[in-house]
C-alpha cells in the first residue's frame, strides 16, 4: 500500500494539473490558454505550477500523452472484447475519427502555430503511430488467420489504412487555417470514414 | 484556314513561351526560376516576355492549366477507350499519381512559398477538382450501369475516391518542407496506391 507521503502528494498534484490544463485547453485551445489561468483554475501560484512543468507547451505534451494513452488502452480492451475482425476496424476508425476530434480541438492551433510546436511534438507522435500500427497488425492478422480476410499482407495492409484514415481526416485541413473540427465537419467525415471502411472491409472478405 | 497574321504569331510565342518555362520549371523549380532565364532560353528580351506575362507566378500559373488540360483529356480518351470499369479506375489512379510527381516537381516548393500562391492558384485547382470529379462520376456510374460496381451511390464514391487518393499522395508530405518528390517515393506511392486500387475495386464490385 502507497502511504500518503510526499511522493503520492506530488503525483496527485501533476494529476490536478493536468486535468485543469485538459479542460482549458479543450475550451479555448494551447494558443488561448495561459499558466496563470490554469494556476487560478487550481487556487495555486503561477510559481508552483512553473515547479511542476517548465511552460506551456510542455503541459501541453503530457496532457496529448495522457489522451494517446487513454485511446490506446480503450482500443486494446476493444480488441480482446470484439470477436469479429470486421467489427474490430469499424471500431477502431470511429474510435480514431473521435480521439483525432478531441485531440485536435484540445489545440486549436492556428497551422503556424502547429508548425512552431512540431518537432517539439514529433517523437510522441511517431511513438504512437507504432504502437496505432501494432494493434493494427494485431487486428489484420487476426483477421487472416481466422480467414475472415485474405489477399493481403498483415503489415502492409496495416500501414496502408493508417495512411488511407489519416489522408480522410487531413482532407478537412485543405481550405482552412486553423486546427479546429466543429460537429458538421466531423459529421461528414464520419460519414466518408463509414463509407469508406465499408468498401474496404468488403474489399479484403471473403464472402 | 488562319492566315499568318500578328494573332497566329503571338500565340506561337506564347506557346514557346510556356515550353521554355515548363522546362526550367521542370528541373530547377519555381523558386529557382527566373524569367530572365527563360528570357534567355527563348533568346528574347526580359522586356518581351514581360510584354506576355506579367510575373513569374502568372506564367507559372499557365504552364499548370495546360498540364492539367492535358490530364483531363488524356483520361477522357481513355474513358473512351478503355472498357472494364475497372481497369479504368486503375488507369485513373496510376495516371492521377503520374501527373502529381509532374506537376509537383515543376514547382518544387517549400511549404512556406507553396502557402504564398495557394490563394493565386486556388480557382484553378478547385476548376480541376470538379472536373476530376466528372470523369470519375462518369466511371463509377458506368460501373454501376453496367453491373460490374454494386452496393454505392456513384457521386459519393466519386469524391471519396478522390480523397482517399490525395490522401495518399499527401501523406508523403507528413516529414517534408520542400513540396518535391523523388523516384523512390514515387515508386513507393506507386505501391500503396495499386494496394489500395486494388481492395477498393474488390470491394465495390460483384464476383
Amino acid at each position: 500500500m502507497i502511504t500518503d507521503g510526499p511522493c503520492k502528494q506530488s503525483a496527485e498534484k501533476v494529476h490536478a494539473i493536468i486535468d485543469a490544463a485538459q479542460k482549458r485547453f479543450g475550451r479555448f485551445g494551447l494558443e488561448k490558454t495561459s499558466m496563470r489561468e490554469i494556476a487560478h483554475d487550481l487556487s495555486m501560484s503561477k510559481g508552483s505550477l512553473y515547479y511542476y512543468f517548465p511552460d506551456k507547451e510542455h503541459l501541453y505534451r503530457t496532457v496529448v500523452e495522457k489522451e494517446q494513452c487513454l485511446f490506446l488502452q480503450m482500443i486494446r480492451e476493444k480488441v480482446r472484447s470484439i470477436d469479429d475482425p470486421r467489427d474490430l476496424l469499424k471500431e477502431y476508425a470511429r474510435s480514431r475519427l473521435y480521439y483525432f476530434k478531441t485531440l485536435l480541438n484540445l489545440g486549436q492551433l492556428r497551422m503556424e502555430a502547429f508548425r512552431g510546436i512540431r518537432s517539439f511534438m514529433e517523437d510522441i507522435w511517431l511513438k504512437f503511430k507504432e504502437k496505432e500500427k501494432e494493434v493494427l497488425l494485431e487486428i489484420f492478422q487476426g483477421g487472416l488467420d481466422r480467414g475472415v480476410f485474405h489477399n493481403i499482407e498483415a503489415d502492409r495492409t496495416a500501414e496502408l489504412f493508417l495512411d488511407m484514415l489519416r489522408g480522410l481526416r487531413e482532407s478537412v485541413f485543405s481550405k482552412k487555417d486553423l486546427l479546429y473540427i466543429d460537429e458538421k465537419e466531423y459529421d461528414n467525415l464520419l460519414e466518408k470514414t463509414n463509407a469508406f471502411i465499408d468498401i474496404f472491409i468488403s474489399g479484403i472478405c471473403k464472402d
